[in-house]
């Protein structure tokens, strides 16, 4: 399969890329580095990757920012930062790429934990999370038929415990290998418009 | 109790205000009827509201709209519609409105089954109220202690049944009975963070 891995050098990512590379052909995407340079904020950024990529079989996307910071501090403007990228980052990424799938095609969105279990400090990001799982479950009605949509939502994930333990406390972190199969599921499997929780 | 009813005047809301109307003093906002006019989509609009409502015993937000229309149709600007209206509309009347509750006073916000159970031409109004619904778990975490936030989350309500029913088929429309119930438990119940869902 050509997979298209955008965040694919992030801390999930890079864990997702190398397993998918052993046996597929991986395309990297990022903001900073990897093999086709993307904002996912801005969609005419995702057209041009996607013209350079041509039709692959899934995109993955790993990707996009929102706001951390206590409810009374995070502004109006703040929200939209969460908006603009890890939320409409992602519905642009179905919008676009649904026309750059193969036949049995798949786009994997993300988002995590915080869409129904969310901590402190985290009303933009749980916000974006949870627009995420309700776009994706309604959009997977609509896609091109044999394509498929799905969202992995993890727990936190080992490998960012340690630098994000304080904000989740009492949370069991998600091993790797579950993170890895979480993405495998939804690539290899046959579901559309699942959420597939992996929460610990 | 001192309520302000914010959409008072619609569907859902004329029946919701009549019910509080018996035992309470009810403000009825809108934009364009009401006792107070006001466009959600605006936050200083909303800052005007409370300004002239002073202190209130509840808020009950049953209004913001949001695009409906085919997957393929929906621009990204379409997308903002909602993301103005529905999402960050709700998201400032928590935001504005939790400095003008009463001690014990909640806030009410409102979705819908998409956010669960979305049906075709969804996509941007499931989006906003799973959006909401993630960002009332997170934000009442926040806000101050003594107060509440709860979003009610109704199916196809019976007095929009005839209007909408070809949209959700096989749907059961919710009793109004039922309705008014849903925004009673939030109001004069204990409960914090709730989403409150009657779908049938």
């Amino acid at each position: 399969m050509k997979i298209l891995i955008i965040g694919g050098n992030g801390t999930i990512g890079s864990k997702v890329s190398n397993h998918f590379s052993k046996n597929n052909e991986v395309i990297i995407a990022g903001r900073t580095s990897g093999d086709i340079k993307v904002d996912i904020a801005d969609s005419k950024s995702i057209k041009s990757m996607f013209d350079k990529t041509g039709l692959v079989d899934a995109v993955i996307c790993i990707a996009g920012e929102a706001k951390w910071a206590p409810f009374n501090d995070l502004t109006e403007d703040d929200y939209y930062i969460g908006l603009k990228s890890k939320l409409m980052g992602q519905v642009n990424l179905v919008r676009i790429g649904q026309h750059y799938l193969n036949s049995n095609g798949s786009i994997t969105l993300s988002t995590g934990i915080l869409a129904d279990d969310p901590v402190m400090k985290t009303t933009s990001a749980a916000m974006v999370n949870g627009g995420i799982h309700s776009f994706a479950q309604a959009a997977a009605l609509e896609i091109p038929i044999g394509t498929r949509l799905n969202v992995v939502s993890l727990g936190m994930v080992e490998d960012a415990y340690e630098k994000y333990k304080d904000y989740f406390p009492g949370h069991n972190p998600v091993p790797m290998k579950k993170v890895i199969n979480a993405y495998v599921r939804s690539v290899e499997g046959k579901t559309n418009g699942s959420i597939i929780k992996y929460y610990e």
